[in-house]
């Protein structure tokens, strides 16, 4: 296989691990531990993995060398950089612990592990994949663990394979899915333990004892080096307003740390539009707002970053799609009476079977989307939310905002647009120096975890402000972070989602500076990932975490 | 003004010179030259600036100083990564020549020495754009300077500045004006000579003496690592087959490049398609073929390049934009009868319109195609092709040929698409170390040619694939890449485009792969521009000129 020269170049760095890990290890257990909220709830579902105590790992102890124990991994859900470096920390640590110990990988996610589908991971197999982007080593896929059927299918294979630790590197649900696993399989005396690792490039999966989610710095990077290439595109062309969406639908850890990265003139920030209860067209009288203001001052150009989901927080959007969901629903006679009419007369038809509210709101929207809501829908008869292009919806209705404005001689100057989405460009970057050795440690963390023989807890390591050498290693009980929400109209156990903190420091931070980014141009422009040259550039951390973990 | 980390560490790049450069520097002039057609049109057109000498700068000479010469620079059309550095290679060029010597900068492009918006470029001032990306030091703009008037406008402000030498760093028209204005200014005896300089991110500016446009080198890196982050992400999740348009109307050395560097599944040239004469079916029924193949193997996933200008150079859709062009002209009985059809019916009244084989493939179109070309027309009254989700067309219309043949039993896979669209993405990028040596010295060898009398040149470096210290810089006489071309109904002399050639090595390389990467999955992953670190990583020239200078 022919890789490229930066692949080559790359595939000689060895990540590096926080102090604690790289001799003889001491395991040092604290103070039990509760969970956020329901704690009743979540003791009773969970009678052998609540209340274990935090774990960390500290330099010392007797450089123990256990039995060989065969593990498997799972990579669950969506990409993001560094999931085979968590691998390779995984790989050399049970090595560590017994050369004679096996890392079985499952093919395509979850399903993997079900379908017994599965190859054992070599060190030369796994040479090819050390600090490299992508989860093509052994696949990923979205199957949710969460039925004892599952449950036991999976135990057939571990048996089979003689794996006695399953690693599942994931989100906040797929972790949750992995302490249930755990429960289930202490519970039934399998002798498989279950250890988590964070992974998503949403940042939304952190806490007190996650300070962050491996591949939100790499992910955010590359966005930055784009929106900052955009921004200087912008700057110089000096045209067009640059309306660029940022994956990511339940929060916006990602719009928030490329804008304190990038600063540009516009951000949006999901939860504060939940907060405030914001309508669209107060978000579109803001974003007018400021465009006028620049063109005021000569300038007819900028960039607005949109988080994905934003919609989803629009109150007023969110009862309209409920109300369709509802008038709409599949067979239902209002369906069928829809189908009927001549298209260039169903918005007006549908305009008035809304609530007067959701019609005002379903109006106001251009015909182009209003006609999305009520054509595409998921297999659950759902409105496609996510096909929604949130950057194309705000821009019309901007332009529509802005002709008012300058027929009321509010507004002098032009407005011309580009739209960018990305997503795909960052989940499968190769890992930045802070990503290659986080992970590496995380899963490094995780077969000590194994040697330990714990189960239930998630690989952490914090204290990530600080250069690597001084990172804490060890585990949380995943219990910890779980409380009680309703989920598909059952309440259920889950790890709490982690929103943008409308009174965190990053998000402060933020409001402090935005009106001067907003009619200044104060552009920052990051550039691409380094992984070579000065330390400032190579391995700085993202500025949320800087501004979260300052003290 | 605070910068990002990386523009703190990259102000310190010293960019590389060639040899001759560095000490005293010796003018050596080789044989008189010839246009490339036309001879004798263009030498009537050029008496002053036709015929002369390639000229080369040697080691040895004097070590001359010239008078104080004051110096203009305009950066014209689009932005091209290293256009900072060609003015520092400017200003320090002309400081080494005279410290005296001023250089002053034109604002928004060429427009701005007509209307007399200009500024001088300080040391203090220039300190901050040293290696930067983006043209926002003085702007650009895309006024054409084609008028006399223009010419005379100019002269004015050259005149009371005392410059004595213009530097245009532009495209193939902007460098074919700088020489008309050249010649003009000697006509005059005007004393103001003018210099060009090889910009563009399309690499299109090429020829035996100008190896390659600066920019290029940069942009198609930044995208080359964005596809190769999409391809892994591909490959990871295995679901999408994602459809990428790059920048670039008039030439495909950007999908060219970007494909050697990355070796994606699909690749689409405008000028083969030109050559062929191929249809917008048969690009289609390749496309499914390849998607078929993949699926036939178990591999629902690919990525497919698609040059912007693709359907200006697919025969049959040119001669339809043209026929659409006749039948809608602005105020035609056709027009004003088209406006009174309701719009349901108007596609089929247009297709009724046309002549067979135009109304043929004006049917084969997805209606939300037809129906954009019916109705968005440019200032001119024409079909705006630039409007054209080209990308989003070939999905659809594969879309529907790969249901045909699953409907024939000929395709038993999955296709799902994701579009993207690179082109801002990096224009504005912060040079590549070539591109920052390159461009400054392309601006150093400006001066040059300033300090020795010269005009009607364009600064030329040569020798790039060999180690900057062994480049060969110089310059050529604009008229010897000239020929006579029809513009806007009258024969002009241009400099010639350069498209792809179906002969050249570049070419021929990727034809002797693309089966290979069609059906097996043989993706390159680049990475990010890397400015620090192992050589082979962070100087490497493009494939395309390796390919192209390899002897």
């Amino acid at each position: 296989m022919t890789i490229s020269a930066l692949q080559q170049a790359r595939a000689q760095y060895q990540p590096k691990l926080p102090k604690s890990l790289k001799g003889a290890v001491k395991t040092v257990p604290g103070a039990a531990t509760e969970s956020i909220a329901d704690q009743a709830d979540i003791k009773k579902l969970f009678p052998n993995t609540y209340g274990m105590p935090i774990i960390t790992f500290e330099e010392g102890g007797e450089g123990v060398s256990i039995p060989a124990c065969n593990v498997g991994v799972i990579l669950s859900g969506g990409q993001a950089p560094g999931g085979h470096n968590v691998i390779s920390g995984i790989f050399d640590g049970i090595k560590k612990l017994n050369p004679e110990s096996k890392l079985y990988g499952f093919l395509g996610g979850p399903g993997g592990l079900v379908d017994h589908k599965y190859m054992e991971i070599t060190a030369d197999y796994l040479e090819g994949f050390r600090n490299t982007g992508g989860f093509d080593i052994i696949g990923s896929g979205r199957t949710k663990l969460e039925e004892e059927a599952q449950f036991d299918k999976g135990l057939e294979i571990l048996k089979k394979l003689d794996i006695k630790a399953l690693v599942i590197i994931g989100g906040d649900d797929s972790n949750t899915n992995a302490c249930v696993l755990a429960e289930y399989y202490a519970v039934k005396r399998a002798g498989v333990q279950v250890i988590g690792c964070p992974k998503t490039i949403d940042g939304d999966l952190k806490n007190e004892m996650i300070e962050t989610s491996f591949g939100f710095d790499t992910a955010v990077k590359v966005y930055s080096e784009l929106i900052g290439n955009i921004q200087r595109d912008a700057n110089s062309a000096k045209k067009y307003w640059h309306f660029i969406k940022l994956m990511g639908r339940s929060a916006s850890h990602i719009g928030l740390e490329a804008a304190l990265q990038t600063q540009p003139n516009i951000t949006l920030i999901s939860e504060e539009v939940a907060a405030k209860k914001q309508t669209l067209g107060e978000i579109v009288n803001y974003m007018a707002g400021i465009i006028a203001k620049r063109a005021a001052n000569g300038e007819n150009f900028g960039v607005a970053l949109i988080p994905e989901g934003l919609v989803e927080f629009v109150p007023e959007m969110k009862s309209l799609i409920e109300e369709l969901n509802d008038l709409l629903a599949e067979g239902s006679a209002a369906e069928q009476e829809f189908k009927m009419i001549q298209k260039s007369h169903r918005l007006e038809w549908v305009a008035g079977k809304l609530s007067p509210k959701a019609s005002a709101v379903f109006q106001s929207l251009p015909s182009s989307i209003a006609t999305q809501l009520t054509l595409d829908r998921d297999p659950h008869g759902n409105v496609q939310v996510s096909l929604i292009e949130t950057e194309k919806l705000l821009g019309e209705m901007v332009k529509t905002k802005l002709d008012e404005m300058k027929a009321a001689g509010e507004f002098k100057g032009k407005f011309g647009t580009q739209y960018h989405f990305f997503g795909y460009e960052g989940r499968c970057a190769a890992p930045s120096n802070f990503d290659a050795d986080y992970c590496y440690s995380l899963g490094y963390t995780a077969s000590f975890l194994i040697g330990s023989g714990k189960t239930g807890y998630m690989s952490s390591v914090r204290n990530t402000i600080a250069p690597a050498d001084q990172w804490i290693a060890g585990g949380v009980p995943v219990t910890m972070m779980m409380n009680m929400e309703k989920r598909h109209g059952h309440m259920k156990p889950v790890i709490q989602k982690a929103l943008v903190e409308l009174d965190g420091a990053p998000f402060k931070y933020f409001v402090a500076n935005r009106e001067k980014w907003a009619v200044e141009t104060s552009y920052l422009y990051p550039g691409p990932i380094q992984y070579w040259g000065p330390s400032e550039v190579c391995d700085r951390t993202t500025v949320t975490l800087q501004l979260e973990q300052a003290k």
